[in-house]
């Protein structure tokens, strides 16, 4: 197979994670007969310094050309980089908001699971972390207050600012049909989270899910207003499988999450349009004060190219191998310094990604 | 002294818990030579039964009318309860939401503590609640996407929802001065919590915050983005003294903090307006489904009405008091059954107040 991907190696460490991400998936290339090619763009911070905007329409077009799209991390230390002295919409961030809403990204999913051999990092209670989570948010992306109208006037010498949620139900049925299709090939539990005792979007979101819901009949669909959330993922993940919410509810619990397993080194992401299309990328930051040490982390972007190649290429094969090679990896005790443990032997970003290529 | 005060039973565990915080307060007025009042007033599903509406203006006069007011908890079963069946604007939360906002209390006072005495109870890793943590959220309450405009509407067959997140510098102002306030009876260090990266209204937030800042250069003041303020909660609550923000970031950071504690029925809150005036409440529900048996836990009540003395009546003497008299009772190895632990008595809600009562 053809599998044609553009990359965002991005800002940070961005650059180092995407490079064994690539050296993982030209190893699956290899063994199972693939042929990538690869096409680089800028974006983030990368771009500015090149282009002065975070994101260039060339750059949009690039992504849109290929199959999928691969990206380490964007931004930089927001006090001293120069890159946030710039107006808040030529920041890098403004870039990853402006290709989610050009490639139609409405999709995110954010996986959170704790790894058996990293449940030490688990910041919850042993007796807690011993029952084990896997769970994944579905975040509704392209919609809501990231993309509402906003605006900031000042009138008689009192600024007042305004952003707006808004949500139509074509939005929200199609968020929750991914949620609920999702949940089918996992342990079939979806809960719809929102505030519904106090925002309309939160009711009709409520609607449309059940209405949704109909058509899943082997469901078990639930709804659980966002504080409530918030408590429950810390109090017992376990009770989780899929979380479906709105794009910032979801922006906030999918951290909550991924700090909850305690090595969010290891968590990948996928944001998906209508067709196979998607932007894969780590659950973290560009962690600028490590970028260039070769100490990173880069499991979280191979395990997001897994993603890529079970969602956007259908390749599940591959993508079990390489969460395959993952496991065997941690088993064999090399951890890089973000997940390192007593016993265990450090390795760096490089170094990682030699291991799990040899694991494939 | 004499104390006016307004109480609000409302619904479920509501009319036990606030018995037990009378019962306390009784004492404290016996001891201290205090002089109370009290009128009880409807709210919530109390209300809806007798007048239809969950909050009538003869019972907002009755409030104003007070020098404080102290409440139990509100609202049902969401799924068997018939209030659920009536339209939002008329369900037991929008009472208090009204409250809110018809007697201006737009500060929010949150405080999550770890007892030591309870830090088994705390979801955490032992490294990490050993370190403990007293933190204060200082929620505004009666702006933001609470009090926006908002509406559904349907055109071409397609439903859309809008609300509105609204905040102008005067709001931000009044509410940023209580947190810095307060920080200055505390720890000294504020973390102002927004999500500036995406929201006008949170840039807008953190230039009114910046700004009074100014006027507070013994303070330490930072910006933390809301996504990362939900990691670090879990990661380290012990990094936090006073977190100011806006009202539904407000209502989920408080809420995922109280859990961290493991103890949501020890934790008190008061909403205050400007002047002395506040409302009083446990930070936790109603809990219909052990409602009447006592065995709730009335703490958090008792605690809420030691925030009264203290914040509306400048009683901080016998505010001490109650603070001390829980410890004492702890320490004594009492709990109720939601803080049971191998090794202590267990005892029910009147048999806690009546300890409570009688150690002051
Ligand atoms: C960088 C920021 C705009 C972004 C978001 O809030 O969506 C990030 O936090 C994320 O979750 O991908
Ligand atoms: C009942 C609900 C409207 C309320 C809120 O969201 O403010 C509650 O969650 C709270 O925090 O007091």
């Amino acid at each position: 197979m053809k599998l044609n991907i553009t990359c965002i190696p991005g800002d940070g460490i961005g650059p180092e994670i995407v490079a064994e991400a690539k050296k993982v998936l030209d190893k699956v290339a290899e063994v199972y007969g693939h042929e990538i090619t690869y096409k680089d763009i800028l974006m983030g911070g990368a771009s500015i310094d090149v282009h002065g905007v975070p994101l260039t329409d060339e750059a949009i077009a690039d992504a849109k050309a290929a199959d999928a799209v691969l990206m380490g991390s964007i931004g930089g230390n927001t006090s001293t980089s120069p890159w946030y002295q710039l107006p808040p919409e030529k920041r890098p961030e403004a870039g990853l908001l402006k290709i989610r809403k050009a490639l139609n990204l409405f999709a995110n999913l954010r996986p959170a699971v704790l790894y058996q051999e990293l449940s030490d990092a688990c910041p919850l209670r042993k007796d807690i972390s011993d029952r084990g989570f896997d769970l994944l948010i579905m975040r509704e992306l392209t919609g809501g207050l990231y993309f509402g109208a906003r605006h900031t006037t000042e009138v008689d010498g009192v600024r007042t600012a305004v952003d707006t949620l808004t949500y139509n139900e074509n939005e929200i049925r199609r968020i929750a049909i991914k949620a609920f299709d999702i949940a089918r090939k996992r342990r079939g539990i979806v809960t719809s989270v929102d505030k519904a005792n106090v925002l309309d979007s939160s009711r009709l979101w409520r609607k449309v899910v059940e209405e949704v819901a109909k058509d899943y009949p082997d469901i078990t669909l639930s709804h659980m207003l966002v504080d409530n959330c918030a408590m429950q993922l810390v109090r017992d993940p376990s009770q989780f499988d899929v979380i479906l919410t709105e794009n910032m509810f979801g922006d906030i619990l999918s951290d909550e999450a991924s700090m909850v397993t305690g090595s969010i080194g290891m968590l990948a992401s996928a944001s998906l349009n209508d067709s196979k299309f998607g932007l894969y990328e780590p659950s973290h930051g560009s962690a600028p004060d490590i970028a260039g040490m070769d100490i990173a982390n880069p499991i979280a972007t191979i395990l997001s190219a897994a993603m890529m190649l079970r969602y956007s290429f259908d390749l599940d094969k591959e993508a079990d191998a390489i969460e395959m090679a993952v496991k065997s990896i941690l088993k064999k005790g090399y951890r890089t310094a973000d997940i390192m443990a007593e016993g265990c032997e450090k390795v760096g970003c490089s170094r990682m990604g030699d291991l799990l290529a040899d694991e494939i």
